[in-house]
């Protein structure tokens, strides 16, 4: 079956957080997900949106995302961080989530940043040989560090 | 000595160039630095800043920065992305990069976010020490990928 990709709208908030939730499932995190479609629309929607997204469609239902939005690197200036690349599970092998990171590199590309940059688990190998095999490269010595909001609290609380 | 910590100006931006080349070289990259003094002043200090640092003072010479923007999470919101925390060499353990950092946690904490991420190189055991027992998560099993202004080209070029 035929899909389309096109930009988000303020209609595709409530798919866009139900994958959102799928996402945080997969990823072994349910309970992680605070956000609601208030906040995204809010976030999404202002004059000075934080950030953008693709939708992919297909009969007439939203089967994918990809959310992304500008980040800046002291190395190269502004450049695109891909936060999210979601395909729900019953659509997945069908080519979406390859045209959603697509159109992402195509709008970085177009709109001249430097570099698309995202994260990735280290035990999610299909995803890891998927983006290496599209030239991207995985710094697998570079890893993330959080400071969440209980931490930011006891740190702000102890030290300042 | 003491050091001052405040938020960096239009004329702390060389200083603040010197010390992001400083950091590459630390990190094994010198010749990634592609940004110059023009491109930080025209994003630092634009309306809408895709960026703000403070600084570390001590005896009128800056002597480490702290570099951050804000990110979109899909699960929590607006947070604040640590770029870059680098104390020069020479001023190493007085504990002005924990200055620098509790500077930035402190402002996450204060304007309601409700995470700071940043990244670490995996062979850097002095900074992932630092960051647990300041109470920051070390995630190692998320991992940066990153596609740059070449892999972007031959990507689009060859499939869109």
């Amino acid at each position: 079956m035929d899909f389309t990709v096109r930009f988000g709208t303020e209609k595709d908030v409530p798919a866009l957080l139900r994958l959102i939730k799928e996402l945080a499932l997969f990823e072994k995190e349910p309970e992680a997900v605070e956000i609601d479609e208030e906040t995204l629309l809010t976030h999404g929607f202002s004059e000075d949106p934080k950030f953008r997204f693709f939708v992919a469609e297909q009969d007439d239902e939203i089967v994918g995302i990809a959310l992304f939005y500008e980040r800046f690197s002291t190395w190269k200036g502004p450049v695109i961080h891909l936060e999210d690349l979601i395909v729900t599970q019953s659509r997945r092998k069908l080519g979406i989530g390859k045209a959603l990171y697509g159109k992402v590199l195509q709008y970085a590309y177009t709109n001249n940043y430097k570099r698309v940059a995202w994260e990735v688990l280290d035990w999610n190998q299909n995803a890891i040989d998927f983006y290496q095999s599209s030239g991207a490269n995985y710094l697998h010595d570079w890893s993330v560090v959080q400071m969440d909001e209980e931490g930011l609290s006891n740190f702000v609380n102890q030290n300042i």
